[in-house]
């Protein structure tokens, strides 16, 4: 499974690539990192991150892709920026049938480290660790896209199986309420 | 002028289209509301917007957009929402060529009833004064749609006059910078 990372932002935004192997095992293809000039207009800057990462899509041609959600910043005006950065790549993928994921950073950051509370250093750290690069990936957009494509990659399978599950049991409940509805049917019946 | 206006919402998202008359002349072409399932996956949501919007570009072929800018709201997931249905409309518009303007509630509420803190009653009831219209716009996100394109329409002249000032003060600065330097040159010289 080939599954496309993205950090998103509107000054920098982080693009990822990475293949599952056996087991938990994850190598990185490729990782970049997108930049657009802060005194550009809005469209003009959501237009420049929708054409790199469409270009990545339609060269890598991911199996997923998987974004970070943003719940909230500090600043409401960048928080916005993400979010606007992050749904146009939605839309991207959208567009070509490829499905999305929402992870949220303490999510990306447990899978990696094992803290949700973990900081930028120690995030950096272990995809360095995992994906067994030469050298640190900076900035701390690279890395955490590349973050964010592994968590995607091992949290992917755990997060089918509690669909199926969550699926039998909504399958389940209907049977039952099926059988209870006829039982009553037939007692009025009577 | 024609001017497409944006009530960006992912559950519901107004568009409308206004023409630009002589003097604050304005008029309704066209108005309304895409909706979209709140159990569609996210990605699927912006996209119904984003090829509606995309629809109504291509149709009707403004020669501007307006986007309502948003900046906080209580409920955060919501205002990530409305920032990126807003985002994937902007986008469609870049893709075209046609300039988009973001324009705050408030703005927009002063612009049409010169209170910038009108309830949507009062907003709705001068949309409808405005434009002549024999019912009042339903729902308040259509009303809210058309607001916006009167809003650019009655504010753009405005801004572009002010740009220009702008632009002028610039040069004059520069200008003058140039020459105290050139003074300064000519002075070390001799």
């Amino acid at each position: 499974m080939r599954v496309m990372g993205v950090d998103p932002g509107l000054t920098r935004c982080g693009l990822s690539l990475i293949e599952t192997g056996k087991g938990r095992t994850v190598t990185a293809l490729d990782v970049d990192v997108v930049r657009t000039p802060a005194d550009m207009e809005l469209a003009q800057r959501l237009l420049m991150i929708a054409d790199a990462a469409e270009y990545w899509m339609d060269t890598h041609k991911p199996n997923a892709v998987a974004i970070e959600r943003v719940f909230s910043q500090l600043n409401v005006r960048t928080a916005m920026g993400t979010a606007q950065a992050g749904g146009v790549v939605a839309l991207a993928a959208a567009r070509r049938g490829i499905p999305v994921a929402f992870h949220t950073p303490s999510q990306v950051k447990s899978a990696v480290t094992g803290n949700g509370a973990a900081d930028k250093n120690q995030v950096t750290t272990m995809v360095t660790r995992i994906l067994g690069l030469q050298v640190k990936p900076t900035p701390a957009d690279a890395a955490d896209a590349l973050a964010l494509a592994i968590c995607h990659c091992w949290r992917a399978p755990m997060l089918e199986r509690m669909a199926q599950a969550e699926a039998a049991a909504l399958e389940q409940k209907k049977r039952y309420e099926a059988k209870v509805a006829q039982v009553r049917k037939e007692a009025r019946v009577r």
